[in-house]
């Protein structure tokens, strides 16, 4: 039977493109097509997979966004966290469009802009909770919501295709540090109208029950300071945390403590915050990290970064006698107010067993609260939304199949589910959705100062570097192929030299002797000489030592 | 006032001397010494730190036993896991004395021995528990004790000086899948008698409460073979977990599936503790992997390696779609019957992330117990053997200190606990315990065939190349230092050289300028010429990338 033809006019469709954020924790870049506009909400990075040696982050690859440089309207951003703003400074350089954020968001990101030369020619609006801003055929709404940064918002974008809600970073948190609780009740009248979509922070969906209150936390910092009257304390926390700085400054002023804010990113979020009053530093509590000396340890307390392991981070330099101003030793409560991002455990336990080893006194449990919503929470919003279809953001490919799960617990059939992956084209609207195409995504390494000029060959070769070190032979030859001088071999990262001469010795035996068959058979072609003398060396080292070492064969020619 | 000289003849004290395991999990090594006797308890690897590139194993240095290797009577094997055994095959090649362990732990360790033809010339004896063995001034009685592996072993070990108990690592179960609970009778008959030190297990000394007894997992696994009747099933858990394997056996067996045994280290354990009637496997149960075909997946389990996401095992190559029997899609129930180990949860986390996108439902939640006591299980070996010395091991400092937290609040003083650091003597009798000095004691890497030879030097080296890469700068000279080729500039792991023509030219003539100045300045010296490209290299570099390449200046003389 041949399949009926539909006429049926077709309305546009919305589209959304995730262009990052889906593959690993980090990177959310997102956008959002009607017809002739495309707003992009996020413009994250992510942080360097271990393998990816010497990479300092990784950026999206926007191509897409490039291609379509007269469609895009603006970037709208959630929260200030690195994963939803840091890549603004190298994208921004390529698509030069407005930046939409609340107070604190904008802030950090001013901070950034700054840095990198690009305020002035970055054209930027701060937007209040209940703000609506029109883009195109979008309009987007700032809905408060909480989360381990201040100022952290979802958004409902209303496009012609219906209303799709995106939660951004969140939590449900009853009794905010500072500032409203998330505003549920927004959520329930975008439910109650319709919504098309919700896109939903998947990060704890593996994570059964509720997410606990960041007061908790600040519960159990003031019980610790009563608790360790006679010693000092140094807290190590996420710079961005504001409302955890915030209890701790609490607790410090209760207890007649002076405060210090040591590492860099802390010192410039906390003077951001303190500028926008989202802090509020009781007068005479802070003190300037030279103060220290003038009070007992007893009547001060540091506040620093460092509780994920960063061997740069002014915790880890106390760790390892590095930093220049403070030591660390017995008379010391060090407390983590922070749990291991996966992947950071052993920077973490190294940390504290170097702190440990000095006699301090170390705290590292309980002191912490996720940012995140666990399976109640994302319930909740859900019930409240009550979207046609689910598109679960943020998390590994784990983590957004834990939401689907909740979803179909929820009664969602798999066909109003959607886990898309970067790159991938979703069309939909009040109809149905489907995945239509695919546009180019990628990482793109920024090492330095290069941005994309670490790709897979430069990894490769560093990896095989790291791996068994290189060996490099080196001769000179006539045009004849008569060797004038060398060869001589020497390597580096392979093994020791000093005890190692007669590998070497033989090694150079192997390359003249290759190098006489070569000539035997009138072999001229360098390149052919450069692979007999590669292929030679790496069967040796191979059978003397089971490793594979690069070798790198230069013929310098002389005359 | 002068002091008073003591001149209380002292009898011999023991000294206790660990030469590995207190800094690291893993490689446990300890010297018991005793006049001229000294008894060696365990002989582990330690696993690489993530900066040890290309390293393969870490095995202790043991010089100090080889410089008493006349007072050397024995290994005494506590159980057969790497971190306690795997040392073995290279220590004994330079310190030849028996080795004395329970059965099965008896049988991994020949299988090793074997593989490096060591069988024949090492002295083996395989103890029952409950046997007591002599070693010079020293008695050794064997406990039952319970752990993540069969026969593992606490030590009496009976002194002139005292008794020490040596717990090894151990769990209390009180209803083990195979064999009887932990002799805590024999604990309690020993503590009664008078114990001097006790030298008890810290992995888990952070966690409160008691460590599950290993059926509980057996049940969880058996509930999942019910809930799970449609799929395939497949298991993976650590290859020595025999148990555990029993217990899936088990399940497999009541549920009418063919059993499949997947990746070397599991097939080797599971063969061994086969022959030993350690695992009892029901008639026509497990199949080869040749025959999986024959049966529906429903009808069949494999049980495999990788549950730690190591990147060769069998469960990864499934993931990465290497394995080349076993393909993995929806309709497979894939079960991670472990918890990653602190270091691996990035590793883990991948592998689960590419069998969901597979298709397949992967379980790895709650699957697993700890083979490790937890502080109520400390406090009961504590509080039956009653030592008058505290000494914590098996575990990092963070773990030690955890214990003695514990110790100090079952009433131990600071000066009957003992944390001590590899190489530490510590002297004790009935009168007291000192620390009174200092062996030498190390990490010596294993690359492949090599044993030592990738120090330090070759592992800065190798962590510069992954970093940062090399440029090798070639030239050959006359001896007047005239320029005859080149110089010619090659890098590897640096940047993409195809886009980086600029650059490289640029580095030409920045090495082309600076041997013209070394020539203006007559310097003839190839040293000075190689470092003053070598700093002029590095600085132009840092300015154009803000990176630091390896620069690696070479001069052939010519003529």
């Amino acid at each position: 039977m041949k399949k009926r033809e539909h006429k049926k006019i077709q309305a546009p469709r919305l589209k959304i493109i995730p262009l990052g954020g889906l593959e690993q924790i980090g990177m959310n870049i997102t956008a959002f097509e009607y017809e002739n506009d495309i707003l992009v909400v996020d413009c994250g990075l992510a942080f360097p997979e271990d393998d990816m040696f010497g990479v300092d982050l990784v950026i999206p690859d926007v191509t897409y966004l490039e291609e379509n440089l007269d469609k895009v309207r603006a970037f709208v951003i959630t929260h200030g966290h690195e994963d939803h703003i840091g890549s603004l400074p190298y994208v921004l350089r390529k698509i030069n469009v407005p930046v939409y954020g609340t107070r604190l968001t904008m802030g950090i990101i001013e901070n950034k802009l700054r840095e990198k030369e690009l305020l002035d020619t970055t054209e930027r609006h701060v937007v209040n909770f209940g703000d609506v801003v029109r883009l195109g055929k979008f309009s987007v709404e700032f809905i408060k919501t909480n989360h381990s940064i201040v100022d952290a918002a979802a958004l409902a974008i209303t496009t012609p295709a219906g209303v799709i809600v995106h939660t951004g970073d969140f939590k449900v948190d009853y009794t905010p540090v500072y500032g409203d609780a998330i505003d549920l009740m927004r959520f329930a009248e975008l439910g109650r109208k319709g919504v098309l979509a919700l896109m939903c922070d998947s990060t704890n969906a593996e994570r059964p029950g509720i997410t606990a209150s960041e007061k908790t936390v600040g519960k159990t910092i003031d019980t610790l300071f009563q608790e360790h009257k006679d010693t000092r304390i140094i807290i190590a926390t996420f710079a961005s945390n504001v409302d955890r700085v915030q209890q701790i400054i609490n607790s410090a002023h209760k207890y007649g403590r002076k405060v210090v804010i040591e590492g860099r990113s802390m010192v410039n979020v906390i003077e951001t915050a303190t500028e926008l009053q989202c802090l509020n530093v009781p007068a005479n509590t802070l003190i300037s990290i030279d103060q220290l000396r003038n009070y007992p340890g007893r009547q001060t307390v540091i506040i620093t970064t460092g509780s994920q392991g960063e061997s740069m981070a002014a915790l880890s330099r106390m760790a390892d006698d590095t930093h220049r101003k403070i030591s660390v030793g017995p008379g010391d409560t060090i407390i983590f107010s922070s749990n291991p991002i996966p992947g950071n455990e052993k920077a973490v336990t190294n940390v504290i067993n170097k702190l440990l080893l000095k006699g301090a006194d170390v705290i590292f449990q309980d002191v912490h609260v996720s940012g995140h919503p666990c399976q109640e929470d994302i319930k909740l919003i859900y019930t409240l939304v009550q979207p046609k279809f689910s598109i679960p953001v943020h998390g590994e490919y784990r983590h957004l199949i834990a939401q689907a799960k909740i979803a179909r617990e929820l009664g969602y059939t798999d066909d109003h589910i959607f886990i898309l992956r970067s790159g991938d084209v979703l069309e939909l609207d009040g109809d149905g959705a489907e995945v239509t195409g695919k546009v180019p995504v990628g990482n793109i390494l920024v090492d330095g100062l290069g941005v994309g000029d670490v790709g897979n060959v430069v990894l490769r070769d560093r990896q095989h570097l790291a791996q068994d070190g290189i060996v490099i032979v080196t001769m000179a030859m006539d045009r004849n192929g008569q060797v004038l001088a060398g060869p001589e071999i020497t390597s580096r990262g392979f093994v020791y030299v000093k005890e190692a001469d007669d590998l070497m010795n033989e090694a150079n035996l192997i390359v003249q002797s290759t190098i006489w068959s070569c000539q035997d058979s009138k072999t001229t072609d360098w390149n052919k000489i450069k692979a007999a003398v590669k292929t030679a060396l790496t069967d040796f080292f191979w059978k003397k030592t089971m490793r594979k070492p690069m070798i790198l064969p230069m013929i310098l020619e002389v005359g």
